[in-house]
């Protein structure tokens, strides 16, 4: 679908560089030599700036969280099943190439041609860049057409999503057939990575809605802040626990073949309503969250990681966590025991017209900032839909938070080299 | 306007830190213990992590760019011109304090009141975070109205800028009576910035319109590459040039006294069709800006930093470096010396529904993304307006580009430690 590498040219990013590093000497210029010296091709990005792409599950989901994310939903507008394979094997041959620190594909020396990659990632380190790949419901039935005869391999746990109470959820926000998370430590490298997928979907694919996400500049221990200036994520499970994973988030002999150390993923995109949020008193903000705003510490506890006693009380006999504080709703023991690996990233895309929902209901502009919330589980039905069915009803942070986009995607299993992300899918249709 | 530290609190934000690290340490939980012994109070930020504010001039300006910016435009609501100037007294020192790796205001310890930051860059470096305070048309005069007094002392180069040709600005992404662009090596420490003076604001102020922006993690001496995957910046004079910078940038004797150290920014929202840009061949592409695309070089030179020749012809006496090229229309020597400071970021906000400006003129989602161009200059007649106005007629890159918002901006020149920025503006008033 894009132009292919002719002749000699060299075929990686590092490469390319390093082809024109003898241009440069020769011109003898001595900024644009180090310039181009630096990336030279003939050094390896650090192996931390690399993340590995083949494997059994996808990167992107325990991998340690990078600094910035571009999720986009793409709709399908190929004809035919074969040409959705197609496009999912150049994906994924472009993923494992970004990764790696090259261009998307072989990047050709002919002028008279696109380029086979938009440019803007060379010379960049590859900063850990890992790309996730997701199927809507879309993929398997879109307005009751079964388009590419795969609708009676929907796997069940891909539910629609119910409406939840509160849902304010826009249409040029929500859903999609396919899913893109571009997770990476450089803005440029993230978007860089779904513009390419982007491009090789020409004709097959577009992009229907998409989001940015990012992290602030936190040390790996820390537990960083979400833009209610609290920390978010202390009693995630860690993703560095490859047993919890297994219980919370990879689909095991439940799933289909094809699903198989694969993930269920829920995003939504949840405006935070900032301008309130600033103007309440600090004990009001830590009743509604259930927790400290400085410590981080649960309320009636010292510190960060002290267990959460949903069953505390005060002098009076009242909980010291609220009925309806948000970690008492989100907690697995309130939630027969369901558990979520969240992943979320803050968005912050400008302002908005908006009004406001209490006294002096005032009209104007304000912030469309809030969390890009993701979260992976093995079955959607007792994780996300589980827990945020009551959390929708009855948390207090409702009174700040609107849900105004996001999806639900299948995730595969990972791919051996040489193979493609949902492979398997196709093979047994 | 928000509320202040009471009592005994630290005032500063790694105080704060310092006076929680003596509960953690009770607490005795190692996790926790280190997350906040990593950021603890006795530690300054390293001195490369913090940009001086008090001085001749204000920062951001011709400080070495920030990974990440976020830009804000005010519309002003205060009745009074105290109330403005209280405004930047209060902006003024909470950018001083910011910067200096502090809370917005004093932090206080009392759960009963709104906090004096929302906390969001609690533990951060400040990350070189820059504000730059700028003051648009609407302070001195709006809807024909003198509404503060300062009528008279508007700048004459603070002009009403013309309609270049193909503009397409969108109201909700353009002018403001005031504007703040904070920068920072840390997106999370730029959007807390803006949020910190848009509290402040309260009342007196209140955000018209905001854009994010960033960089690749480019090495100090490389020219980072644009969405357009061109190197972008190579002729821009030198920041680190005074003697540049003060023939360039900064306002002088021909402006008023508080004007003086100062300059005038002018910004655009500048959407670039990436999805048409993709499809063009690289030698299309190098004739449209004039430049290799690899190595930067101009056509008909070697290096990146070799000078461009526009005299230069191939053999049938045609320019090698084409009439409508860009580079050509936005070199010094075709506008009669006209120089600008450029400073801008890349922006990507998403997709937005859009038409095809060509065959087959399609309709659909595509990219809302490219350019947020920020330049500063001494006078924007013969800056930023002799230079595009030809440019917006000639320039192929047209083809590819649409301004969709901006405005102009008088910043003033920068405040000794005690005053505010602008304090020169009011004095004199």
């Amino acid at each position: 679908m894009s132009a292919e590498g002719k002749g000699t040219a060299p075929s990686t990013r590092r490469g390319f560089l390093a082809g024109t590093a003898g241009l440069m000497a020769v011109a003898g210029s001595g900024l644009g030599g180090s310039a181009i010296a630096s990336s030279n091709g003939s050094q390896r990005p650090a192996k931390r700036e690399i993340e590995p792409f083949w494997g059994d599950h996808q990167g992107g989901i325990v991998t340690p969280m990078q600094r910035h994310s571009y999720f986009a939903a793409f709709d399908l507008t190929a004809g035919k099943r074969e040409e959705v394979a197609t496009l999912l094997r150049q994906w994924t041959a472009a993923a494992a190439r970004m990764a790696d620190a090259n261009t998307a594909e072989p990047l050709g020396q002919d002028p008279a041609v696109p380029a086979a990659d938009t440019g803007e990632a060379l010379d960049l380190s590859p900063a850990r860049l890992t790309v996730t790949i997701g199927f809507g419901a879309g993929l398997f039935v879109k307005d009751g057409q079964d388009r590419y005869g795969l609708g009676a391999r929907r796997p069940e746990a891909l539910v629609d999503l119910p409406r939840f109470t509160g849902d304010q959820l826009v249409e040029a926000h929500s859903g999609g057939d396919l899913s893109v998370q571009a997770c990476a430590d450089d803005p440029q490298i993230a978007f860089h990575a779904v513009r390419q997928l982007a491009r090789l979907a020409y004709g097959a694919a577009q992009i229907r809605w998409a989001q940015t996400g990012f992290l602030p500049n936190f040390a790996g221990k820390e537990t960083p802040r979400n833009l209610m200036g609290f920390k978010d994520g202390t009693n995630n499970p860690s993703a560095a626990d490859p047993q919890a994973m297994k219980e919370v988030v990879w689909v095991g002999e439940e799933g289909p073949d094809w699903m198989r150390g694969g993930s269920y993923v829920v995003v939504r995109r949840i405006r935070i309503a900032l301008e309130h949020w600033d103007r309440m008193k600090v004990d009001f903000q830590e009743q509604t969250v259930g927790r400290r705003k400085y410590s981080g510490a649960p309320l009636g506890a010292k510190a960060e990681f002290d267990p959460v006693d949903l069953d505390k009380t005060d002098a009076e006999g009242n909980p010291v966590i609220a009925e309806n504080a948000h970690i008492r709703l989100a907690a697995a023991a309130q939630n027969g025991g369901a558990r979520l690996l969240r992943r979320g990233y803050s968005y912050n895309d400008g302002v908005n017209f908006t009004t406001e929902r209490w006294p002096p209901w005032r009209q104007g502009l304000e912030y469309d900032a809030g969390l890009f919330f993701v979260c992976y589980q093995r079955d959607p039905r007792t994780g996300f839909i589980k827990v945020f069915d009551r959390m929708a009803k009855f948390d207090t942070m409702n009174q700040f938070v609107t849900h105004v986009g996001g999806g639900l995607f299948a995730c595969p299993g990972g791919a051996a080299e040489g193979r493609f992300i949902g492979e398997r899918l196709f093979d047994s249709a």
